[in-house]
């Protein structure tokens, strides 16, 4: 698998699992995927539940990144408002080989207008707030995930962990030419993790919880 | 429920889903968990995938600790060797209501002797390891993660979800002398996670998957 950088969107009020979940997926990847912590300035950034993880680098001074992460949380409700985070996504989103989000993180893409007749999907419990915020977007109310090439969005919160083995594997698989190597990569680490992948993005007992199915 | 604090104890190379798993419970507790991170000095500290999280406090001005939770990851190769770090967590352990240790982070507790006697689990795929941290510690090969009472264990990475989730049911149905709302209280934080708790602490498929069982 080629060496990609992996770029992780910070911002005050960002759920904890939605970054370090998928984290814990990409960052055990070396030589693969090498991470980075990106927000409007280097430093700690402090989290919706309070604990500070800190931004390698600012907006400004980010290196080039393959792939980006959003993550959501009660701050995106402020950040939506941000235009200079908002621009930020909207520029290095065209540039990136893949742009994900988990949870309301989708809020920001759909606010940079990169979602734009594109299928996607979020958190349930916060749907409609959500869908407001991209009115062109073609929000699916029933999935764990959306696969839609470039922009891959997550359900709420774990739906990230999920999320990111699928594109692990799928990376994995391009790159390697071999459809089984990639999934088993992906299997590999969620043994590592402890973790019973949920590998069907159709799946999703949520939607139901929260009246969306 | 009445108010804890929880201190969650990082080290270099801890492992971010061991940390950030249950603090994603433990954190969305307003009122009945407050959350400080604790090192052996305030400031930030490398994780084994590369991202930083800030110590609120160093070991020597921690504020009175109500709960403890240890991380694993790979940097507990180096740490059990760390006898300040070791004799804090014995010291700290003896005032606490709840010791809890996620991954390998049981081998830290079993180095501090605090396990001695107890039935405690750890990471399938290092159990050896960790066990030989600990000879006198009673270590079960097969559990999603062990409640010994004050020391709580769980099995690897993804487990210490469950386990919070369990320990939070426990505490909330504790204060409430209600089994039923302990539970409720759980399983609603499993739903804004939009995560599948794992509930029953004696399944565990891992311990299968790493020759244990």
């Amino acid at each position: 698998m080629a060496e990609r950088t992996l770029g992780v969107v910070l911002y005050p009020g960002f759920e904890l699992l939605d970054v370090f979940g998928p984290l814990e997926a990409f960052g055990n990847l070396p030589g693969m995927v090498s991470v980075t912590m990106v927000a409007a300035q280097a430093g700690p950034v402090v989290s919706a539940q309070g604990p500070r993880a800190v931004a390698d680098h600012g907006f400004a001074d980010a290196p080039r990144l393959d792939m980006i992460l959003v993550p959501g949380g009660i701050g995106t409700r402020d950040v939506v408002e941000d235009r200079a985070l908002v621009d930020w996504l909207a520029a290095r989103s065209g540039a990136a080989e893949i742009v994900m989000s988990v949870c309301t993180g989708a809020a920001l893409l759909a606010r940079a207008g990169v979602l734009d007749g594109q299928r996607a999907t979020t958190n349930k419990a916060f749907f409609q707030w959500v869908a407001d915020q991209g009115p062109k977007v073609e929000w699916v109310r029933q999935a764990r995930w959306v696969d839609a090439g470039k922009y891959v969005t997550s359900s709420g919160v774990s739906a990230g962990i999920d999320m990111a083995l699928h594109v692990i594997a799928r990376l994995a698989e391009h790159d390697l030419a071999d459809k089984r190597a990639g999934r088993e990569l992906a299997e590999n680490l969620a043994r590592m993790m402890e973790y019973q992948w949920h590998t069907d993005a159709d799946v999703d007992p949520f939607a139901k919880v929260w009246g969306l199915a």
